[in-house]
């Protein structure tokens, strides 16, 4: 049975980037010296999905950084230049995860705003370490969205770090 | 020289209460048997400012759940038959700081979404106690709302408990 897994930065008010994409907040406010868990957390993922934004995004880092798979959900995105280990899928996030299941993919990394809140709504996400950035944004690009229910959360751990930073990791009730 | 503190629960997704003030996601998430830090967070307030929309809502609350004044702040909100201890003012968050700060008033409890947004925008934290249960509503009342600028915040402490609440403490850069 494939899962899917969230790792991702919010402001206390719940943005992960502002309105044009600018990261400079979360950057700014990174400690290098603390381990917050990211290599731990892929160790034993074996694909990531994510939207054209955040794909967009990545293409900009140099060296390449990721070294599993890469499934783009997008319906009008296309490239013929894409990275090894890249690909487009235009399906919905349920087909999404049959197409990889059926592969032999066993969890994901289920990564970007709008992908992430299209992966609640199909109850495809299993959990997520979410980690708060001491800052207000005010505006910007959200973690969560609008939902047809309430999603009940397990808490799982939290870790507050000397940074400021604070990480909570909960599953969700099915 | 006066202070406002914020102590108050909200979703993961950011939610004070659901659109039509309804708290049940809340109050069913609740664990009386822990101690959330109401009565020594409240023990040094000398007063507590609110909108008329969580003045209403503690009116339903029997018996009258303040010990301390109450300054509700409202453009159109009056009435003859307040509590003992209630008044309304009509003034802006800093002219109701100085009419507090004149008459004595050292630390006052700024409640309620809408209340708390505009006195951040005119500097009026020190600190906020938030305290994040474990679910997603997906649309509500929002805690924070739009601001002129990033407000930076210093990360004092965070609990978790059994229950799942998540409880953080920052205080506001200046």
């Amino acid at each position: 049975m494939i899962s899917g897994h969230v790792f991702i930065a919010t402001s206390l008010d719940g943005f992960i980037a502002k309105k044009d994409g600018d990261i400079e907040w979360l950057i700014s406010r990174d400690e290098p010296s603390e381990d917050h868990g990211y290599d731990e957390f892929i160790k034993d993922k074996d694909g990531i999905i994510m939207g054209r934004e955040t794909f967009k995004k990545s293409l900009t880092f140099n060296p390449w950084p990721f070294q599993i798979p890469v499934i783009v959900m997008s319906k009008t995105f296309d490239s013929k230049n894409l990275p090894d280990n890249v690909r487009i899928l235009k399906t919905s996030p349920t087909q999404v995860m049959k197409t990889l299941e059926n592969e032999g993919f066993k969890k994901v990394y289920v990564d970007g705003g709008l992908i992430i809140q299209s992966f609640l709504r199909e109850k495809l996400i299993s959990d997520m370490v979410i980690t708060t950035v001491p800052v207000l944004l005010g505006e910007g690009r959200s973690l969560f969205g609008s939902m047809d229910n309430d999603i009940s959360l397990t808490h799982i751990n939290t870790k507050a770090f000397p940074s400021g930073l604070v990480q909570s990791k909960y599953s969700v009730k099915k």
